[in-house]
């Protein structure tokens, strides 16, 4: 099944209709899973091996702008101000994705996203830019679009936008339907105000293998993945276990086991993939040390040498003392 | 089934007679494996899940000289000219092994053993020098064992000891009998002058967690750990292919591969397991990039911090501008 299909399932009819007005803008927070999205049972349609969950970074997203554009033959794609040539993976990502909602052939647009996280880091950035992007294509075209859906279509454009459309903690069913209907992103009522992300950035530079193509690698040549998801549901079970009970140690061991188990799958895959830079081992030796003296810290990684701190706000000046360069998330306290 | 019992199995009778000489001696080399052994499926006989394969390095080992002594109430242990307090692990692995063959209760020894590799930092320093334990008390007592029981005799003390009864290329066959008679060391026909091992010493610290009880630990909280046999039962198929056939490519990848996976594994576990430091990640980095210019370079990795590199000898120079200070060892060249 295609992407088109998906979408013409989801409008029937009506994508032929011209935007009721010039403009549209959404915002959408990028998101960290605490249990990982691993493995692609559909590489087309971005449907996952396993069910996942994860937190929004509150204001920690993309702002993505639509503009209709009257007098260009081709889409204009700028990414924090900077116009990037349409013949980049980016650019191109993007029109592909356009080309499943333009009304009429040579119909273009302006894209205009700005992120508050750096790209290609292992900080979500094509999460949240492509949930902003199915967010600012519903406000432009004022389809009136369930956030469900929402979250089907951002998937097309990056698998974990499917959790990207909400605020707090979200879970992605992986679904079992071929055209992936039932694979949507769904919000848990657990708040937990205490509960704090440190961002420690490691690296900026933009990673050599992107998770597309390690997630393919992975399931393609490692050995060990063939039970990453019984490990997975197992995770999935207590994680949501934790948050019930708001067992801070249960969930931040488990999210934590969860990130290393599945860079343990890249790094038994080949040729072998390895996120780990020699300050992101350090850091992870700093966890292990602290979390010894009796500290309840721990860490998640996604595919990029940054960790993200997981520890409740009573902790935050101690964090600090051993991290003092991280910036720390409250994903459940409005920011001004 | 106990130690005891096997040692009982091998001599039958004739464990109480006295030694015929005063001293006896032996060296055996280390070993560094290319596919690991890595869990028991008899933690008290030390009888591995899987078989493994490994290269001996050399004149790099453990030599032990067992002496009797007349007018002790105990043993007396040195290491390396050092005497070791009787209450230590190492000691008491060392008279635990000597109560299996001690003809008379109040029969003590002076065990002296010299390393030329250093002490559990991940360069099997227990594999060589129960080894040459084992060779060295049947060179006391004159039992005129074969090297298979022996083999045998060395694995009760340690693992990978198994393999270190010769030079070369080693299989150990993990054998299925309860009592282990059929899990024991063979030497392949295989000889590869131009086969070399750099040994990149990262830290020669002491690990925190030993070998015995990561191993036991992967076993019980690791759930990629479940498909481990599986990449071994393939990895060793194809490295005895690549031996036959000369294939340094193929060796190099398959025994990276395995090590990375074992690793994997133990991150996997809980509490997680990590024996990479920062300056492990930096070298394994290196050596995919210079590998990606062309060097047919690859390494390996034991439970400890440190790389052994392996290459042909044509490529020892190129290899030397990289990393400077690796030592290399030419297992099949014999050293003055």
């Amino acid at each position: 099944m295609k992407k088109s299909d998906v979408v013409h399932v989801l409008f029937r009819s009506g994508l032929d209709k011209m935007p009721p007005r010039e403009t549209g803008e959404a915002f959408a927070p990028t998101n960290i899973a605490l249990c990982k999205y691993w493995g692609k049972r559909d590489a087309e349609l971005n449907l996952p091996m396993t069910s996942s969950l994860s937190i929004s970074l509150d204001q920690k997203g993309a702002t993505t702008k639509l503009s209709l554009l009257h007098d260009k033959p081709h889409d204009v794609i700028t990414l924090n101000g900077k116009e990037v040539a349409l013949d980049k993976p980016f650019a191109k990502r993007i029109t592909a994705y356009l080309d499943l909602f333009r009304p009429q052939k040579n119909w273009h647009l302006q894209v205009d996203t700005t992120l508050t996280i750096p790209v290609s880091a292992g900080l979500a950035s094509s999460a949240s830019g492509f949930a902003s992007l199915a967010l600012a294509l519903n406000d432009l075209f004022d389809w009136n679009c369930s956030k469900r859906n929402l979250s089907i279509l951002a998937r097309l454009g990056s698998g974990s936008a499917t959790r990207s459309l909400w605020h707090g903690f979200v879970e992605w069913n992986a679904g079992v339907q071929p055209d992936g209907m039932d694979s949507y992103g769904e919000p848990l009522t657990v708040e937990w105000p205490e509960f704090c992300i440190g961002i420690l950035m490691v690296s900026d530079r933009e990673k050599k293998v992107s998770s597309r193509e390690a997630m393919q690698r992975t399931m393609d040549s490692s050995m060990l993945y063939g039970n990453w998801p019984k490990k997975v549901a197992t995770d999935l079970v207590i994680l949501k276990q934790s948050l019930k009970v708001r067992n801070f140690s249960l969930l931040g061991g488990v999210a934590e086991s969860n990130a290393l188990a599945m860079h343990a799958t890249m790094l038994s895959s080949w040729p072998p993939i390895c996120y780990f830079l020699p300050e992101t081992v350090q850091a992870m030796h700093k966890v292990w040390e602290v979390r010894g003296k009796g500290l309840e810290l721990y860490f998640t990684q996604d595919a990029g040498p940054n960790l993200k701190l997981m520890f409740l706000e009573k902790d935050i000046g101690k964090v600090k003392v051993h991290f003092p360069l991280m910036e720390v998330i409250k994903p459940f306290v409005l920011s001004s």
